[in-house]
């Protein structure tokens, strides 16, 4: 270990190669364990100097993470032009402590198709304290200032003119899975304070997730930048309560003032510290869905990730119908439970037949007791 | 951290809140790796001194689990008015030791569906130790005192008049995924001695789980109270030799006379021991499964997790058959493996055409290994 | 943990007890714990003296690992009657260095279908240093000296005659999940120097992952030993431009000379190191794949795992057909991701309207971040 410290690259040097990667997950899972020892200024004995020089060494060189070798931009090939260092985690805002930062409620519901066939829409991509629950504020970055984005409804066949501002403070991007288009243009990132745009029409119909695809693309999901575009197919489906779920997981560094950074060594470790629905763990569980009792209910699962499948369950239900592609079509009948893959989506709906309260679940529950749940209250 | 641990919630208070869960969790990071280094007595140096006194402090803590923000009772929000502390793990008889405790193989074999349109269920909920192989026994949760419980088979639209009873030594509950009903009510927590009862009708086909649905739901589960519901079609599906499959994941704690408490701090942290098929890792491997040649032979396969899918396969056949919803419909054909998701049921089918030995299991292999593996001969 | 070592069954016993499975795994956290706190001698105080020791009268018990409680051979159960200690991990031959080895693009295309109705296939297991990045070598356990094994090409009910010669340093064998066969004489294992030969002939279309199947399974398939064979339907599928991607899972122990062994302990873990697409980390991003605009495309994508499915996804496109069982049925179409179980094969299209650069990706991105990923470029 010490010959592969010695001889890393310079910390300027614009490709992350995969001994630093290497050097990285081994620092990554060097964190975890302290972390799981405690502070690591505690445990601190001899034997751990050269770790320790090891990772403030590191720290500069894990921050550069544009690699030909696995740990590259994915998404966003373009950007590999922009090579620049960005942080492991994201930046907490010192200016202001967690108490300031007020909870508020995500809104589940599928806002109503426009009745223009051509949809305008503007983002920018900012910093944002978000909290996600009673206890933690995450130093996030997001598309609209929200955990997730904004939810888009159109109809397959509509125009979407996006356009994307960049006031944060890295290179981001925006990759549509609805698009059918080319990411090296339409998704590249762009620089602070710089826009673009491009114009899109669904293939198909669905819920497809949205989100940053600027390298690393596991940071910019993992950090909050995602949401779901909802495509109805050119005959609506049957009338419904419809409601939008994007299940996403956190993985939290050390709170500065209270405000946790998304911690990127963690994400590579895929052992999620929280999971939610809309972007916080167990708010509908604290403030449910309601319907009423005879409603066909409509749930459109967006799963963000960036890692975990999404066992989507109704406790006291089943689903009618599960659509595992385009609705109407591709569907199945009779399910208790579904697998929603990671960067996919599905739509479950279940007639709502039954007055009471029917917890809603990633019944992944080493996953789902972390927070993706919910309740839905049918009322007679 | 010290700060954290100094204004930690009474451990009176009946809500755990998030700062009480994230603290478990690193204590539950915190024990795997003390486990993984050692005998935490073995590794003290005065700088784990306040690591110590955290857990010390923190283990009656850690046994509260009714938390508004995401580890709180899933499936049975009626209960969230109980709020007794419980243990981080099932509790070890002591009276006993794992010397005691006899193995015996759980019968795979479909039982018949009764003639009546009635099926009467009493299950009692109460602690035992199994011996899932000969050096393993587990403190499980059971329902009628195994793990799984019993395999229940039934036809679509047929009545269940269940009641369970708890024997155990906390509250529990039944939580069957087969039945369209308001959980609030049906699924609710009973106190030790109580009884409940619920009538439901299977709205669909297939192969369903049940569970205690008491919080922390990944705890119960975790601890064996689990079994699955088989639901016939109005017209049966073919003649064929009928098994059920109920995969699970096993998390043990620290052996007390031999026997292994189920934990909840390692279920939390996602990564299991053990896996089995039918509650014994290895079962049908050393006790095989026989069928004949000819035979049509059908899978039922249940997955209980709590946390991870199970790619059921088998080797050296495809599947002809695969419901992914309610049979006889949504299938799909020619098969060689598939992901039921955790908290999920599907029916497998294939054509014993060939004689010989066929080694069936979750094609995940680093899960398959710990133990989801078994032997299907069909004999000449 | 101080009787559980002393009473450990002798190094020589065929059997490897669950007791020394267990202690195995907590060997293998151990060192995982350790590699990420440091190197061990690093941290040696006299508290890990015990924690050493056995280590050290555990290596050769954890070799051993024909155990009738969950981690014996699944696949081959003949060879239960070989009951060899197997190393570890793979062995690195030290008469070279990663230095003389050199990288090769592994090609994606699917060859073209022979005219003959009989394919005949002599296969040579045996061990080879596989450059799978600029700065990573290992020591892989192969099908005819790289990972993957060659891509097969038949049409449904073609004949396969297939002979293995085991050129290994330890038993080897062939599981074709294309077979229906009895695995116990066809898939059984085979010492160093014999050859095997079965034939068969595929019941359903699709593409199918064939592996070693000895024990432990998850070493053999962890170390390499996998490939995909592509069968096309009785009438051939729309003409197309046609890859086979297989996605795997590496596990890395320390390198020497450069040259990294496979780790089973890490595979035990499940938590990789490395993914790829046909071995070899990101390198369908350094050289991508071609087609030109107006090609339909059809990508066969098999899981080797071990463990972990994969979510494939086409940024920029829509799948506009995956293909969850023998083609042309089993179809759902308008997809956006798609979970491929391990040890599971699906076929996904998708029709290139569009020029530009598409990355594929593993969009469970805890998982492509580390590899799984590559660029489709789309000609004008």
């Amino acid at each position: 270990m010490t010959d592969s410290v010695r001889d890393l690259p310079d910390a300027e040097h614009p490709l992350e190669s995969v001994r630093t990667r290497r050097r990285f997950l081994l620092e990554a899972s060097l964190a975890t364990a302290l972390a799981a020892c405690g502070r690591p200024e505690q445990r601190g004995g001899g034997e751990h100097k050269e770790g320790a020089e090891a990772r403030g060494r590191g720290a500069p060189q894990a921050n550069v993470h544009q690699s030909r070798t696995g740990d590259r931009n994915p998404d966003s090939q373009i950007d590999t032009t922009l090579h620049h260092a960005m942080p492991s985690s994201s930046a907490v805002d010192t200016t202001t402590t967690a108490s300031n930062v007020q909870f508020h409620r995500y809104d589940p519901a599928l806002p109503p198709v426009s009745a223009e066939r051509t949809t305008r829409l503007h983002f920018t991509s900012r910093d944002a304290n978000i909290r996600v629950n009673e206890d933690t504020v995450i130093a996030a970055w997001t598309f609209e200032g929200d955990v997730p984005g904004p939810i888009v409804h159109v109809r397959q066949g509509d125009t979407i003119e996006f356009t994307l501002t960049n006031h944060g403070r890295i290179p981001h991007s925006m990759d549509f899975h609805a698009a059918q288009i080319n990411p090296k243009t339409a998704f590249r990132s762009i620089m602070p304070g710089e826009s673009l745009s491009f114009t899109f029409s669904p293939k198909y119909a669905g819920v497809y997730l949205y989100h940053c695809g600027t390298a690393p693309v596991l940071m910019h999901l993992g950090s909050g930048m995602f949401g779901a575009l909802v495509v109805d197919p050119p005959t609506p489906l049957r009338k419904a309560k419809e409601f939008v779920l994007v299940q996403n997981e956190y993985y939290l560094g050390g709170a500065q003032n209270g405000i946790a950074p998304l911690d990127y060594t963690k994400m590579l470790v895929t052992l999620p510290d929280l999971f939610a629905f809309n972007g916080r763990p167990g708010q509908y569980d604290a403030a449910p869905i309601h319907v009423k009792q005879g409603d066909l209910v409509r749930f459109y699962i967006a799963n963000a990730g960036p890692t975990h499948s999404c066992a989507f369950h109704v406790v006291g239900e089943q689903f009618d119908t599960v659509y595992l592609g385009a609705p109407p079509a591709n569907a199945i009948h009779g399910v208790q439970t579904f697998d929603v893959a990671a960067g996919g989506g599905m739509i479950f709906e279940m007639q709502a037949d039954v007055a009471g309260e029917f917890v809603f679940v990633n019944h992944s529950f080493g996953h789902g007791q972390k927070g993706a749940i919910g309740r839905l209250i049918v009322d007679a």
